[in-house]
């Protein structure tokens, strides 16, 4: 593909500068190995190297819930995710563009990839109304009504400066007719047309220069846009959403509508089915799917990257991922348990605290409890990651999957 | 004042290690300076040195709120409490037991002091019966009914094996007449005795095998106690409690039943009125006081230690203490400040975060919120008691305290 063909009558001489952002991104996706299917890669951004399969922690707000952005650091997260709908609504996107944009703002000097806010209008909001336009919705904290449109939303994300900007889509619901999943993803394609416009139209016109001038480090030049794959659980719908994306050349493609209520034979179906009609020189995100039986399945067809909040939201209800499966620490049995959580793990919460402890915290709602436990989570999840880079880097991926998928089986919740 | 004179016909020939301990304690007080009334000055224990005057920071359920144990050591804290009430409730004494102590429950290897617990089932009981035996009362977790008695109250601070153990004490309530508060300090004196009684059986007779062979670091061998002076507002009454208590020589003296209701200048009186009347070569201990206008009120006089839960339930609620005087971080003003809460702040707090980022932390609920606040009035709470003891080696505490106090009273809450 040609990265600057598809911009027709557009200015073709560039300052070396704009010659190097008008690639599309400064993000790149470096394929190291792919075996039966699954890839370990690195995605590299001005702001650091993503490695590839990757887990992004959530930090809906600016922040990972009960973390700071130093121990986020040490657990090795290399990218996070915020919520362009909650930023805008609080503490809106003009107060973090005053401090300087969001990485400024919450102090996280890695990558940050910002989720465009369809799906929180879909899934938060008590009332919305759909358009070709774009969405009105009411806030779920005040019920005050909003409108976001494709060109907002991206106005958004620049004023954010996150590295990684998602074009906003319309999130398909399941059941859905075929029908309303055509409908949905006609949307969801003109929005993304839209969205590349709008950016291509700031990167090139540098038409906002006030984004420019006040957070000059994460503008729209340094931003990637993916586009996300709609279709419901059709696959000839999800079929025509990856060739009309691919068409349009986005930076990175991520597979959204999944995990919406549909049974787990239809995802992994869908997933199977879609992931492999992705371009194989940009990175494959699967948004919002993080039990990681569902990643295994994910990898081993090419995806790349996931994003979830079950490792935190998790332990904030005490449910604990260890190398023998997940358990609930509010267990009667770990009442007086000195030994850690999990002795097999390095993480600071079992390398300083007993079962006992963490029991007695969780059972006084202890602030402690959802620091410790998200930490020992957090670390498990990137841990768990970082061994899937390693089987798929020593040609083991297989057994990885068969093994891991039979212990994370195990609910002693 | 003869340390082991007092206990007639309790054997004198002892082992190296009890002669040790039949100091009273393993915890001396060593006075560095006093000037005017102030007192610097160490207290020796064997899990560290505690320099004086010292804030305690409050670990109700063996947990700072919002902190972890490394924290805390960077902090600067030298000792923190813990509540044998709240312990006692859940997860109950034999579960620390079985666990092999606070210190190893908690991964805290410093000093703790263990409140005795009269304080809360004054204050947190919805219902209690006095009577010389003890106090039943209800729990204010499940209603369940329980009863505490002196030795009780110091069998269970043995088993917990903090290293500074308080006397069971009434709290006498104010207003209180003087019959109720004289009564109330019979109590207490006879309450005190038994307490005394039951450590020195405890010690010499190491009746409580039990005790020693299941948490052998932390039994009563090595406890401090110290006696609690009650009396209400009646400085007669004051007087003869602390007559009584130093008759019965204890490792140190607390005094308690102020800031129960009564106005602050009569605290004030009987505060000052009863610091000098204590032994100069033990420590002095102000009860669950932590206004810092108090504080130096108190330190000018001679008290060497105080808890309160101030600085932590205060930052939990957004209140934050800054080198100009305490403010909310919610203000309007501070939506889109990038400044630090307190450029003269070295906390961690300071050196990453903004205002504006607190202040959204804040209005969203966010556990950050509470640990980046906590952390901060902690370090500014820890930093005055050592710029305090500072100023009196320098003998400049009497314009320290001037100065601070007009600065203290400065409130943009």
């Amino acid at each position: 593909m040609d990265n600057t063909g598809s911009y027709g009558d557009k200015p073709r001489v560039m300052s070396q500068e704009s010659q190097v952002t008008s690639q599309g991104s400064s993000t790149i996706y470096r394929n190291i190995k792919t075996i039966d299917g699954a890839r370990l890669g690195q995605i590299h951004t001005q702001r650091g190297i993503i490695n590839t399969p990757a887990f992004i922690p959530v930090g809906t707000n600016a922040t990972v819930k009960a973390m700071n952005q130093d121990e986020l650091r040490e657990l090795g997260a290399e990218i996070i995710l915020a919520n362009t709908y909650h930023l805008y609504l609080r503490p809106g996107h003009e107060v973090i563009k005053k401090v300087g944009g969001l990485h400024r703002f919450m102090n996280w000097q890695g990558p940050i990839l910002t989720d465009s806010g369809g799906f929180q209008v879909f899934s938060l909001s008590p009332l919305r109304k759909i358009t070709n336009e774009g969405v009105e919705f009411r806030s779920h904290l005040d019920g005050s009504t909003h409108f976001l449109t494709p060109e907002f939303v991206m106005e958004i994300q620049a004023v954010l400066g996150s590295d990684i900007v998602m074009a906003f889509d319309e999130c398909t619901p399941y059941p859905a007719t075929k029908e309303y999943a055509l409908n949905s993803l006609k949307l969801t394609t003109d929005w993304a047309k839209r969205c590349k416009e709008w950016i291509h139209d700031a990167r090139y016109k540098m038409q906002d220069k006030e984004i420019f001038i006040m957070n000059p480090a994460s503008c729209v030049l340094h931003q990637s846009l993916f586009g996300i794959v709609q279709g419901g659980v059709y696959k000839d719908l999800r079929k025509q959403s990856v060739e009309e994306l691919i068409e349009m050349d986005f930076d990175g493609y991520a597979i959204g509508g999944l995990s919406v209520g549909e049974p787990k034979e239809l995802m992994y179906e869908i997933i199977n089915y879609t992931t492999p009609l992705l371009p194989p020189d940009k990175p494959r995100y699967l948004m919002g799917i993080g039990d990681l039986v569902d990643v295994l399945t994910a990898v081993s067809v090419g995806i790349d990257m996931f994003d979830c909040v079950m490792p935190t939201r998790n332990a904030r209800n005490g449910t604990l991922f260890t190398s023998e499966g997940r358990i609930s620490i509010k267990r009667e049995e770990f009442k007086a348990d000195p030994e850690p959580l999990d002795p097999d793990c390095e993480c600071y919460t079992c390398k300083n605290y007993s079962k006992a402890y963490l029991r007695h915290l969780f059972m006084n709602k202890e602030i402690l409890s959802m620091r410790l436990n998200t930490l020992h989570n957090l670390h498990f999840y990137l841990s768990f990651f970082k061994k899937m880079r390693e089987a798929i880097r020593d040609e083991t991926f297989d057994n990885f999957k068969k093994e891991q998928t039979l212990i994370l089986q195990n609910n002693f919740v």
